[in-house]
């Protein structure tokens, strides 16, 4: 393991990898050597092969600018850094490669074809599951059919989780880790998108509901909105979605302070911290760019006076977040920086760029958890690239800003894919992708978005199977109960399942669901009145496994 | 070192560090894994680490497509051989890293400030001469001193040399290996751009003549029309660069025919092989990219009628030059794709395509060479990004083309930086590296473009003083000569010189200027009428080393 601290200079973190630079902060560019990030007289190749580690990693950070393409990376670098500083956290991680975003079209004649510009529902869902599928598509194939995703198979293999953001939570990639539904506006049960997922209709329930069966250890982002609308069927139909993730186990807070309390989070009492109804406010007051718009003296971006408490910036929830999630069985954390990607579909410079230095304070935090606990794989990436451009002068027709720089020089972003008032478009170039720590080679060269759920599962050795963990499943019950009694019967080696049901025969009586809790369930049931014997079937809700165990009831 | 084939798939190639891929010819990109480019049950930790090559390199192929950033290898990509195909040479480099392209400005408050947006003459002159430098330099720094180019180095260390281009061999990419000059546009003896670097203005001369005088053993590309331009100034005052050229000993061809005669360049002998008057027609046949144009019936791209033989196709000049070029003490050649850039320039999508993917056959040659050699440093990149983006819907106000793909479905490229009959800019974007071979390492992560200069010096081990390299400078002559007679002075150990000068005292008669072949120039001279003893002073025009020698004039 090399720490970063051996590598250090000054005030400047290096990771392994990156060879101790020529000029941290250069005094003068303009010489011959003045420029070069890395020592001119040093080979690499010694630190970039120590950054190679072949072995497993107990801990996977999955880290994703929503939008963040090279030139969104390069836009926040240039104005909060100058064009020879460095992000902090982003630009230190030492193996970089780069990897393909298309999505597939659902049907028609194209169906299965690729579509060369993706959302961030299909991109979310690559690296999730490791299956290509459509835009609007929330973990499940081309033919909805729902996929495994690495923090369902993550805690299937006893793994902690945790999923962070500064998006609502239903947001397609949040939401790509812990639910699987048609259409990623299905936020809720009032959502008119959910079709067949809704519960009422049979389905698995909206982002929302799914999310509270999934039970990662720690969810924390915005969007509690949708958690104060009503279940329309099933175990819980009539409570609020808040209501029913306290009743499931949850701690739930809603603001700093109640964040603060939270010391522990795990399966008995998984953490759920929503912050605000919607999208966090951003960290910089939005700018508008306009036509013409580079040519107006250009700008300083300014706090956005609405945004949250530093203690719930992303890189204070990354911090916390691990701190909970820290065990010795490892864990599976993927943290987001959303609105990258929205401030880009608005046009808006400075919001952007806020948005990625605040992202880049999360792989920081990330980084430095890493670089303790030596056994962690950190990956950096972005779901798709997006529209801001640097130009050298103002286009005549896109919208444009121009900024002041940490440089002192003038920059200008360009947006040029749609008009005023309209949502900038995602663009299909091929993104950057960089790791640290145990696997992280697997990212170097060209890959897809779906190679990276193996690179992390494989990291990780996860049973990708997850059904065949709730193979040894078993039931104990008391053999004996007296007519309308209370029996209770324990589930154990569920590890594949999140929820369990069963039924009573003869009678058919239903049984739960109930949730499982580390491999493990308990039903409470009141014995027949007539007596006789009896077989409860319990049926992991995932797995399919079916599991009997006979009991009889006795005067 | 590790061989291509023992990784190659069926047809397939692919190069150490790319673990063998799932799915070469995906049959179904819509199953799990369908799409991954890795062996989703491979750890590549072993290949990458196998992929760093610390020893030192024998020979450096740079090759560099202009313009193309991220989002054109991807544009390329996804038209010529599907989403999920692979462009056979710049995909399949083991190790990858971005890097920063920023220039300078040249005066005013700003000087020695960074630019966000670089032209190719600063950013060739940066991995040219390790030197940032500002927008219009040839390998110049900010103060118009010249900066020792990487060609010019390798040159003095021994090494053969090679510049190769689909452009006027003058433009900035080409003209920064071998001239130093205030303004890009400099090209020839009647460029009223040259200013104080004219040879009559007492400069180095315009870049053709500073080419001539640079004297690369190798150099291909287009341009003839400067050297059909009479010298103003100098020893070949009067004469045209054509008759300058062959009057300095190099062979000098126009066509495939002439090319194909070839069999040996050197010193002695090099080739200067130009095709065109200006640059090369392009692979495709031009498409116009208009408002609202996406929505037009999407095309395909067609031939170019116009285009060179396939002799003299990029591919074919790379590996002429390789073969030219290959020798005991190694060589340095650059190799530059240089239309991508200017159809961008002109929103011509399937002109930029069609100059990538014959870029990408430039990339395959040289691949092909360094896997057989064993010993040579390939990197693959591009000088800045620019304007094209692939997009979802058709852009209200940018201009826009719509192509069917190799996938058969529709890819939408905008350009959105200029309007229609304006150039779409280049923009800021940092870029992909790549690099395969000794020293390769160095390029993962992140770096800058004048890192690159000192990767591949690095890499061959180049004494950099190249000064240094005259140190042992010596003369040899006759001692005596008859009054009138022709005295030859035989100079050696010039390595760090391109040309020597010299004068006879008393009298302070000038010799020369001479080129220097293979660190030797001959003088030839008609001895003094007067006799007694005279000293020859001869000067190295690069290093201004000084050696003089004596002989005596005796009746």
């Amino acid at each position: 393991m090399t720490t970063l601290s051996a590598l250090a200079v000054g005030t400047t973190l290096l990771l392994p990898g990156i060879a101790l630079a020529a000029n941290p902060a250069p005094d003068n560019l303009a010489v011959n050597a003045g420029a070069t990030r890395h020592d001119p007289n040093d080979d690499a190749s010694r630190t970039v092969k120590k950054a190679i580690d072949s072995g497993d990693a107990k801990n996977v950070i999955l880290l994703i600018g929503d939008g963040m393409g090279d030139s969104e990376i390069t836009v926040a670098r240039n104005y909060q850094y100058g064009a020879a500083g460095h992000l902090p956290g982003i630009d230190t991680l030492p193996l970089t490669g780069q990897y393909t975003t298309y999505s597939l079209y659902r049907e028609g004649a194209n169906k299965g074809k690729p579509d060369y510009v993706p959302d961030s529902a299909a991109t979310g869902s690559a690296w999730a599951t490791g299956t290509k599928t459509y835009d609007n598509a929330v973990s499940v194939d081309i033919d909805q059919v729902p996929q495994p995703t690495i923090l369902e198979i993550a805690k299937a293999n006893g793994l902690k989780t945790g999923n962070v953001t500064t998006s609502e939570i239903q947001d397609a990639t949040p939401a790509v880790l812990v639910s699987h539904v048609d259409a990623r506006s299905c936020y809720g049960p009032d959502s008119p998108t959910c079709g067949n997922d809704a519960l009422a209709a049979g389905g698995l329930g909206s982002i929302s509901e799914q999310l509270i069966g999934t039970r990662a250890d720690v969810t924390l982002g915005g969007g509690s909105a949708s958690f104060t609308q009503t279940a329309k069927a099933g175990a819980y139909a009539g409570q609020t979605l808040f209501d029913q993730a306290a009743a499931r186990g949850y701690q739930v807070v809603g603001d700093a302070a109640g964040l603060a309390s939270v010391t522990s989070a795990n399966q008995k009492a998984p953490l759920l911290g929503l912050f605000t109804e919607s999208n966090f406010p951003t960290r910089y007051a939005a700018t508008a760019a306009t036509v013409g718009g580079a040519d107006l003296p250009p700008v300083t971006c300014q706090p956005n006076p609405q945004r949250l408490a530093t203690e719930l910036s992303l890189g204070s929830l990354t911090t916390k977040a691990l701190s909970l999630l820290d065990n010795k069985n490892g864990f599976f954390l993927q943290v987001e920086g959303a609105s990258i990607d929205k401030r880009d579909h608005a046009a808006d410079a400075c919001g952007q760029i806020g948005e990625t230095v605040d992202f880049d304070e999360a792989v920081q935090a990330a980084l430095a958890f890493a670089e303790k606990d030596g056994d962690t794989l950190v990956l950096v990436t972005a779901d798709h690239a997006h529209s801001s451009q640097i130009v050298d002068s103002t286009p005549p027709t896109s919208l444009s800003t121009a900024l002041t720089t940490a440089d002192g020089t003038v920059m200008k972003v360009s947006y040029g894919t749609a008009a005023a008032g309209g949502s900038q478009q995602h663009t299909g170039s091929q993104l950057r992708i960089a790791g640290y720590g145990p696997g992280a080679a697997n990212i170097v060269g060209l890959t897809d978005q779906t190679d990276t759920f193996f690179t992390m599962a494989n990291s990780l050795e996860l049973e990708r199977d997850t059904a065949a963990l709730s193979d040894r499943a078993r039931l104990s019950i008391d053999r004996s109960a007296k007519p309308g009694a209370t029996v209770t019967l324990k589930a154990d080696r569920f590890g594949g399942d999140r929820q369990l049901s069963g039924t009573v025969s003869p009678g058919d009586t239903p049984l739960g669901p109930v949730d499982v809790v580390d491999s493990s369930a308990a039903f409470s049931f009141t014995a027949p009145t007539e007596p006789g014997d009896y077989t409860v079937t319990v049926v992991g809700a995932q797995s399919g496994k079916q599991v009997t165990a006979k009991f009889t009831v006795r005067k």
